[in-house]
């Protein structure tokens, strides 16, 4: 069995890198049954989720991990991962702080995500 | 099938009510191959999570719950939840944000929690 840390970090690390460079490449990442929730908006299938991030009001947005945590979540090999960061987009001084969490499910070799929320957090 | 955002409203109100008036209660909601991700410690079994949780370093606690989304995880009727929440604990006056993702498993007519990931959120 991989080492899901080692998973988590290398999948979290990719994703980032091409949500910031590239939106509409994370698309191979996920499949038809995979949810996305967005702030207050719910996505299943690759569709509707490429339509979701590529659809984003922003032209540049920087992901900055602040922590990365992951377990084993199911016999079968998935891993959850939990990311809390900040987010800077467009000509914003200021970060955003967010958190994200995902299951990745192992398949032909690699890992596809099934689950993905994403929060913004606003100061208490 | 359950309503997983029912669930996942039922589950955190109980959670969050029981950790901030009876924490040594919470075990009853985790397995001996359960998971607890606490900052940057991580803890398995039951065991192990009460200490834990009954070893954290104030008396007083209250959790404010600010979103709640959830998504299916499994074919076998698991639940993805993700929680954002601001903590006060025993005098402070200023909150802290937080947030935190379980896995729920549907077991003997309830659920329990395989996964627990718990991380401070701190301003970006």
């Amino acid at each position: 069995m991989a080492d899901f840390q080692e998973v988590a970090k290398q999948f979290t690390d990719f994703y980032y890198k091409q949500f910031d460079s590239e939106r509409a490449s994370l698309v191979a990442l996920y499949r038809d049954h995979s949810m996305l929730t967005f702030e207050n908006e719910a996505f299943q299938g690759t569709g509707a989720i490429l339509g979701k991030l590529t659809g984003l009001p922003f032209a540049k947005v920087v992901h900055q991990i602040a922590t990365l945590d992951a377990q084993p979540s199911s016999e079968a090999g998935g891993i959850l991962v939990l990311v809390t960061g900040a987010l800077l987009v467009d000509e914003e001084a200021k970060p955003m702080s967010y958190t994200q969490t995902f299951q990745l499910v192992p398949a032909d070799g690699s890992y596809y995500v099934l689950n993905d929320i994403f929060r913004l957090v606003y100061a208490g």
